[in-house]
């Protein structure tokens, strides 16, 4: 049974956790990675990612490498927007191969982007690949998730889903990406030129109108410091009383003139009680949590990597999560969970 | 647009929950209903599931019903065990029409019932009908919810999954059947003989296996009674200390000599914190509460009704709730969530 051959296209730092995931998968192979950092074009894509070599080098030639190596799979992770990736999208297609992205705005793309989504979706049934944005967030706790747990529901009324994340123990550019550390007027700049803002809840809650089958009227959202009421510290940096110590994002979906679908992302440091927080009131009412929350980079490698069985066996087009099969880990060889003859 | 033509198979307390789900829906006609009841058969289904009169009267002629109205789609809720629904299953598939139903040994009758599930997914390949056996439990918070939750996991060592209900809100029979009232040997004896027992825990068991790619030694189970420590009451009965509050039941899925899946089911009166409450170790761990529980008679017939736009975009043949899109409500016209023309 042969492996299936992928390539990983973006080697950032989200890109190289997917790949140290994907790299321990049985059943995969990497036959190509691309980044344009002159830093790491020329390297071992293996050692790029803090493993041993693999003999693959990391090469800034995307065009000429999926020519030569014919993927059928690629883990893309370039950006969040779709203006911004959409080439790169149908070039990988076009060589033939299923996609999997982190692009936010390509996890339910048919609301803020029904053009591009529509060309996706049209290269994608044409060439016969599967399209597929996802993540932790969009792509699983905020939305996905919501959803499955309105699977024993006999009513809906309205929806909240609350991300309350402690950044101590992320990485540095998460915790500026945040905010940590400005003063109040320094994250309203940010806030104001569009740096600090998580991209996905247009999408996350477009996803789950679309999967309850409501009518959106619109989507607000806000983006509030969190002011450190102590002197907060992580491994990186210190936050005074007073400082911003990160961000309060709201999104919400408005239906029927009603704010019925509800999201609210908290990431700061010291957060005493980090959690994933969902309720649905409805018959039965659904008051589901994660305690301590998911690891944003960590769980985002993991939905890439475990949707990959879940991509090979869909039916071509832009698919979305809820349109593929419940998502799940899987171990041992990959052929075990794909039906077709690899 | 035409509406999907269905009928309920089996009008039991959960049949009836189920039907009186399926008829607020829109898109949906039930053209038929079956019951064995004598009290039942001739009585308008509509009113005998608790609603106005809707022109369909209850018969104990199955194989009739179904060739005189050609169903889409039939809700069936006759029994738990396989061997006993088999024939109805067949008659039904026979028939033209997809299947969802509530016995728990169809959520995934792999593992316990290998020959008759072969035979069945051929029937519905050749019939090109989808099979899918459903409900809270089995199908949904004790194995689809713990396989969604390590969709967000790299590793996974192993895995817990406790049902801790409060009896003292459902259904006398349901009282019953947990052994509420008895003394502990009365209760041994109703063990003894089969009365007592949750089925399905083979079946979630076997389902998670399935979808880490782990393989089973076995699955060992226990029936153990929980004991009032006090007198507790509900509406319809009394336990005094030291007689049986209701039932403890243990599955447990041993994998490479280890207890790696682990169901723990408490269904007792005056349980004084009922939840859901699943905990992955892995990376990352994922600890997951729904607080208060989910009732088990409201969202069997959730699932069922919910399910049945996934069933009827489905490919043919015998499915399971890991087959099919990720689960989720689902409200106004039944068409906008179905991808063929109805």
């Amino acid at each position: 049974m042969r492996r299936v051959k992928i390539v990983q296209y973006g080697v950032g730092p989200i890109g190289a956790e997917v790949a140290r995931y994907a790299l321990k998968k049985s059943g995969l192979q990497f036959v190509g990675a691309v980044d344009i950092d002159p830093k790491k074009v020329g390297k071992d894509f293996g050692e790029a990612v803090g493993g041993p070599k693999i003999g693959v080098s990391i090469t800034n030639d995307a065009k000429q490498l999926l020519a030569k190596t014919e993927p059928d799979l690629v883990l893309h992770s370039t950006g969040s927007y779709l203006k911004d990736v959409k080439p790169q999208l149908l070039e990988i297609m076009k060589s033939g191969a299923d996609v999997i992205s982190t692009c936010e705005e390509l996890s339910y793309p048919f609301l803020k982007n029904p053009a591009i989504a529509k060309e996706l979706d049209r290269a994608a049934g044409r060439i016969k690949v599967t399209l597929l944005g996802t993540g932790v967030n969009p792509g699983f706790v905020m939305d996905v998730l919501v959803l499955t747990a309105t699977g024993v529901c006999q009513e809906v009324r309205s929806v909240k889903s609350s991300r309350i994340q402690d950044a101590s123990c992320r990485r540095l550019p998460f915790q500026k990406k945040i905010g940590a550390g400005l003063t109040p007027e320094e994250f309203r700049l940010k806030v104001a030129d569009g740096t600090i803002k998580h991209v996905g809840f247009q999408e996350s809650i477009a996803m789950i109108a679309s999967g309850l089958g409501w009518k959106l009227d619109r989507i607000d959202e806000t983006v509030e410091p969190k002011l450190a009421e102590n002197p907060v510290a992580s491994e990186y940096l210190r936050v005074e009383a007073g400082q911003v110590a990160g961000v309060n994002q709201r999104g919400i979906g408005i239906v029927g003139g009603e704010p019925l679908i509800v999201l609210n992302l908290q990431a700061y440091l010291g957060c005493p009680d980090p959690r994933e927080w969902i309720v649905i009131e409805g018959r039965p009412k659904i008051d589901l949590t994660v305690k301590g929350g998911v690891h944003g980079d960590i769980a985002t490698a993991s939905v890439i990597v475990n949707s990959i069985p879940r991509v090979l066996n869909s039916r071509p087009g832009l698919m979305t999560m809820k349109d593929l099969s419940a998502p799940s880990a899987w171990f041992g060889e990959l052929q075990n969970f794909v039906q077709r003859k690899l």
